[in-house]
């Protein structure tokens, strides 16, 4: 059963390789990413050395692995939410709403890594491809609503979702998830039809 | 009459120090910022070298006074629109559309100097300081609107103001002036009484 034994070895691989990113931001998180060792990362993980770099070259590695992952999760996210309903303006809230909370979760992850460590993974490229699907996804799901009726014709999909992400930002400087709610109800409330 | 000699230094030292901003953008925009010095700056700005450095140690502190009279003069417009009407709605317009205008202008700085020196003049402590100073003129301005009933009452002045912050920074992404028009639309129908 060739095709089993490679899944095995697939899971595997995956579930060390999601171990090292954990231990890593655990270990960022108690004493400053700038300070944590390879040692300490195959230490915490509960593997040797030498497996470790199998797996990476060096800790800035492990760190964008793990920022590469937090964007996935928040992409399954949003697609997620969109596809939990078939109603064009419900799906458009219900991605709204999710984007709005993974910027507070953003946040949460960039104070946990310290303000330097946040900007340099912020920068990496993948933060720009992230951004424009997220839009891409989002103008889609704006033309459908408008199509439908529940979302403004009068300005083109795709200034509308730039507007959303941008707005949408503003949950990171929020003090409280009712504020996020509300944030979501006016940003939703500038798409409505005039 | 020693204060008209006064002002007459003040405003001497003044039109010196706006040259040596004005030089020194001017050699940044066309050799790149990284590249330009000293000396290139005392003769473009047609001064000695030794008068410059009576006004500036370095090229850095000279691209920082750059940025600082930079939002100076972005807050101080965004003054000018709100004094120039008394009805509080027209008023809240007239400062949003000002700043949407001011991110294009922020856009097309970076732009001139290229991306790197973008994000160092954008990180400097002026400019937290000068987006509190933003919000803070939205939020009292939003107040004033939802007292006279043009703008909703069932969300704190204080968190619309930073929505409008954030949707408004959409303008830097957006490709036209007329864009930028139904950005500030969209935005203020998001403030709109539901």
């Amino acid at each position: 059963m060739p095709k089993l034994w490679n899944e095995t070895i697939e899971a595997h691989r995956r579930a060390v390789h999601d171990a090292i990113l954990d231990a890593t931001v655990e270990l960022a998180a108690e004493h400053g990413a700038m300070t944590v060792t390879m040692s300490q990362i195959a230490e915490k993980s509960g593997i040797g050395r030498a497996t470790l770099y199998k797996y990476f070259p060096d800790v800035p590695a492990i760190l964008l692995a793990w920022r590469d992952r937090e964007i996935a999760t928040h992409l399954a996210r949003l697609v997620e939410a969109r596809d939990r309903s078939d109603e064009p303006g419900r799906r458009l809230a219900a991605v709204l709403d999710t984007y709005a909370g993974n910027q507070r979760d953003r946040l949460r992850h960039h104070a946990l890594l310290g303000p330097e460590l946040g900007a340099l993974l912020h920068r990496h490229h993948h933060a720009t491809d992230a951004h424009r699907q997220v839009t891409e996804l989002l103008r889609d799901l704006i033309a459908d609503a408008a199509r439908s009726g529940s979302v403004r014709a009068d300005v083109p999909p795709a200034e509308l979702a730039t507007y959303c992400v941008h707005a949408l930002h503003a949950a990171a400087a929020l003090p409280s998830a009712a504020a996020v709610r509300r944030l979501v109800a006016v940003t939703l409330a500038g798409l409505r039809t005039p």
